[in-house]
């Protein structure tokens, strides 16, 4: 059994983006710069844009955080959009979701220039992603197929089980991994809250992409030796173990999971590390596509 | 064992189209306006486009069919398609496929606008479908689900097993049957070329959506009893049974397969007719929104 360690291969990216940063202005070019719209005070979205902003210094990014009041009217949100669309200064941005429920979410997705759609969340880069053209790769997916290269695992012919069937994760992976590429090439099952008998799908599974978000819902008896396990679960559980009082639960029963796996990502520590790295990617894309 | 009437059901909904189209008449608004663009004279692409026109007509569609040989120049044909894509009294239009070596199909599929691109094409029609907004869905998915509907064949928590990764059916009717919908909510399989033990597979299916080609590829062993089988495969075989020297052929080996099944769609005569409906739909759909 091996751990898939996405922090390290995370920071390995990492390096090796902010090599390419240094070339680029070695070769009289701006670095790239990613720009974040974070509207209101959510914590997770605090943690998650803060966490952007930082990795984005780590490799010599530019970075931009605007801030609005949740207050904000959905006509002040697009201006702000139609704004970066336009300054030729921003190579990506991104719009902190959730969003209030006033603004409607899939117009401010589909107001981002998809050239500069480093999330890969407008229908222009959804689809040209399913139809297996270039493109901006949703975070997730990305960061998950990057660790199946790393680490050399064969995913042709394979039977890659996908649990879930979320836009930002369950639908891209199961189509990136049925895709006539390496990683891909796999034969691919999505199951979700309607599938019945799950357990006997799991077990055939020589992949599992878990992105459900239930605290350590799969366990032994529902995985076959020598499975690959991708976790893309994070749930926070209350902990008296930690001092913040809760800690990160994957979707699988770590313990009694990882020995029967031959590899498996752990929570945390494993696709969550590559999910910032990827949009690190992206925006590195965006940047010297312009 | 109930046999699909896919050329049944088609001529139902053109008579539902056909009174629509009176409806909008009477209320004061031109008929639905469909243009194709065929390049060349490719024998198949002939047939395809005549069946189309044929079909406007019938329900009472205007139908406008644009003709170019095949040496014309990329650029002609994105004049043609600019001018389309900017005629008010055009709902919405196709371009025969394939194209000619030099012309770059994606290219011209992305010229069209995608309010007026009825047949899907369109990554940000793609992309729609994907994500579960309103959108143009290509023809031979969005009859596979309307014939599905029509005969109240439950699909929510089946497994269903996808033949074909391709990107008008495979991939699309794929995200279609997985999607919170009803028909819809499958568990879903994809399976391709690299497909493993595909047997194994197909006989799990309670329904099977066959879009291979491969003439009678599909045989009795490889289905379990109760099955719905939908078969997407046209190809054409020689034939000393008929004049032109020639039938069509389904992926089933229709004659032992069937008894196994609950629901089967015959070829021809299944799913085939459906696809041009669809496309009336499309247009329709493009017409009101307009």
């Amino acid at each position: 059994m091996q751990i898939i360690d996405g922090k390290k291969i995370a920071g390995e990216i990492k390096g090796e983006i902010a090599e390419e940063v240094i070339r680029m202005q070695a070769a009289g070019r701006r670095p790239p710069h990613l720009a974040a719209v974070l509207v209101g005070h959510d914590g997770g979205s605090e943690t998650y844009v803060a966490h952007k902003v930082k990795a984005c210094e780590e490799v010599g990014f530019r970075s931009t955080l605007i801030r609005y009041e949740d207050d904000i009217a959905e006509s002040g949100l697009l201006s702000c959009i139609a704004r970066l669309n336009a300054d030729a200064e921003v190579d990506g941005f991104i719009v902190q979701l959730p969003l209030p429920g006033h603004i409607d979410e899939q117009k401010i997705i589909e107001a981002v220039l998809p050239s500069k759609d480093v999330d890969g969340f407008h229908p222009v880069n959804v689809g040209r992603m399913s139809i297996g053209l270039p493109c901006f790769v949703p975070a997730t997916p990305l960061g998950i197929i990057e660790l199946l290269r790393r680490y050399r695992i064969d995913t042709c012919g394979k039977h890659c089980v996908v649990l879930g069937r979320s836009n930002i994760v369950g639908k891209p992976v199961s189509l990136l991994m049925a895709q006539k590429t390496q990683p891909g090439d796999a034969t691919v099952t999505i199951c979700h809250s309607r599938t019945k008998n799950l357990a006997d799908i799991t077990r055939q599974a020589d992949i599992i992409i878990s992105a459900l978000g239930q605290p350590e819902f799969l366990t032994a008896d529902m995985v076959k030796d020598g499975v690959v396990l991708i976790d893309v679960g994070t749930t926070r559980v209350p902990s008296q173990e930690t001092k913040s009082g809760w800690k990160l639960k994957g979707d699988v029963k770590f313990d009694e999971v990882a020995p029967k796996c031959s590899y498996i990502t752990p929570v945390p520590g494993g696709v969550g590390p590559m999910t910032i790295v990827s949009l690190l990617r992206n925006t590195l894309q965006a940047a010297q596509q312009r």
